[in-house]
């Protein structure tokens, strides 16, 4: 799979290391499907010896790990796994709860009205989010290895002239992408669909989010329409459908979780992490991976910037951050050198 | 200089809201201390009824309750703690020997080489740090409680109608900026100063850098010029003013940091925190409060906004969050149902 996907995985990487929560995200991937259930399971490989920890961020409470898997079964290398653990947020039922009773305490030390201590809690509440992705590639292992960052304004000449040939230049499957709008995976976890090929869209929610509680609300809203590589290729053309995926996403969020549109944050990322068009939507109050100035885009804004201009997102220029050692950053400086 | 500088206080408190990770802080308390042991111990209170989410934070994985406690003690009110949760950072070598025994996993779902659970570990990675305001005042209340947010899109109409007479109507002293500009305070902070009183601004480090690393470098840049309030007051006149900020600004950080312009996020804040147009200048590896799309507009595109359309910021329609309890968000939600 990443294999044949060079560029996304690197621009997932920017993605990771300029997020926080530095959750895993998904990329261009080969085929395999199924829809999983809530069953007691194994890791799909034995042993696990850890290489490196690719990252790690004490605040989020979350570490990545490159581990090499079953070395005992003839393979003497063995294989590469990614292990992403994550600890999960707070309920507040759950807390509430540990609390009334006696839950099991250790006395870190007390100042006057402050005390602290170590707690442990029942099993419920000490659930940790696990992700792996098995077989990883080396691409896999640098996407989640966190890296300097630059930032880049990429003029439309640039785009054209340089990104968009790199962008050709690799062979990108996002076979996941047609799983899902195909309905052979996680079909089971679609929260509205408008079928329209041309202007409908699948919402799901995101990787990142576990859906327990609403705090770090992440959806993601994926066009049936093919094509649609990301903001450059947008004209007012797509405005119907860019107003569905507003409108009917938040008033599906309202119908299934009752959260305001006005609670939410809906946006494109420029540079997106797979280029078929589709848009986040995060809760307001959760400082979510890529909501950042230099990689969000507000919905709302793309469709009035159409609506101004038609060839906004072909004319201007966009800024994003580029990892150091992203090839497209040293083609970007090379070509803007060349133009001043 | 906080006495004589309310608005910078309240920007300091909205940061402290915003800002993450949401350590609890301890302020000024009266005798009795005492330094713990990790021993078995029982929290000061008895029982515990939840009054409010004081604040969460699903990315740190953080909980800041208040609730009633020692309720069955005669006292029928009961009387106020808070209790703050955090789930505790990984530590690799506990998470290697998780993962090469057998961790109890429930299966979440799986999709080609992607695969995520429910992973329910040992004791000892299930640690939560706990701390205990008890007896917690009204005071400690406010201090932990996040207020609640709205996005808000405020057309060129609103600004004009709404939200410039609510601005005028709030007598808001800035007197701080000008102390800082007239170097009757601050003056040995100063990092970079364009004097030209129509074009300059003085660039010096924000309160909220301790100048002590490089990771979370954050600098101001406030302009000479008097009576722009803010991006809504931007035009082309402004123009010779703003690419001064942007290109001397990077320069000195160049010079004094030897920090490089592709390593800074350079943007304004829209609404800001005080009504004297400023530009912040923040790490780009460094999430800063307030750099999020919802409220940061980078400067070079503000600068190509204003090349493009002369009346930009006058007309357009710009989107912000405010708190739940901000009266303007009435104000500009009564004015929007009018228009409709």
């Amino acid at each position: 799979m990443a294999d044949a996907a060079p560029l996304p995985s690197k621009r997932k990487r920017e993605l990771v290391a300029e997020a926080a929560p530095e959750a895993p995200c998904r990329e261009e991937t080969g085929a395999g499907v199924g829809n999983g259930s809530a069953v007691t399971a194994r890791l799909p490989f034995s042993g696990f010896r850890v290489q490196k920890v690719l990252r790690e961020s004490a605040r989020d409470k979350i570490i990545f790990l490159h581990g090499k898997v079953n070395e005992s079964s003839g393979d003497e290398d063995g294989e590469d796994a990614i292990v992403i653990l994550e600890k999960t947020p707070f309920q507040v039922e759950q807390v509430a709860q540990l609390l009334t009773g006696s839950p099991e305490l250790h006395l870190q030390f007390s100042n006057d009205i402050y005390s602290t201590y170590h707690l442990f809690p029942p099993r419920q509440l000490s659930d940790i989010k696990t992700t792996v992705v098995f077989p990883a590639t080396e691409k896999h292992l640098q996407k989640y290895l966190r890296q300097d960052l630059r930032l880049v304004r990429e003029t439309g000449e640039d785009y054209k002239n340089v990104t968009l040939p790199h962008l050709e230049s690799q062979s990108l499957s996002i076979q996941w992408v047609y799983n899902i709008l195909e309905k052979k995976a996680e079909a089971d976890r679609i929260v509205f669909e408008n079928p329209d090929p041309s202007d409908g869209f699948v919402l799901i929610p995101d990787l990142k989010w576990n859906q327990q509680q609403l705090d770090d609300l992440y959806l993601i809203a994926i066009c049936h329409r093919r094509g649609i590589r990301s903001l450059r290729d947008l004209t007012p053309e797509h405005l119907p459908l860019l107003r569905n995926i507003l409108r009917q996403g938040q008033e599906a969020i309202l119908q299934r979780y009752q959260v305001r549109g006005d609670h939410l944050r809906v946006y494109l990322h420029y540079l997106p992490s797979y280029y078929h068009l589709h848009v986040h939507f995060t809760a307001l109050g959760f400082e979510a991976p890529g909501s950042g100035v230099e990689r969000a885009h507000l919905l709302a804004e793309v469709i009035e910037n159409l609506e101004c201009d038609p060839t906004h997102y072909q004319q201007r220029t966009l800024t994003f951050a580029l990892r150091a050692d992203n090839p497209l950053l040293k083609l970007l400086q090379e070509a803007q050198q060349r133009s001043n």
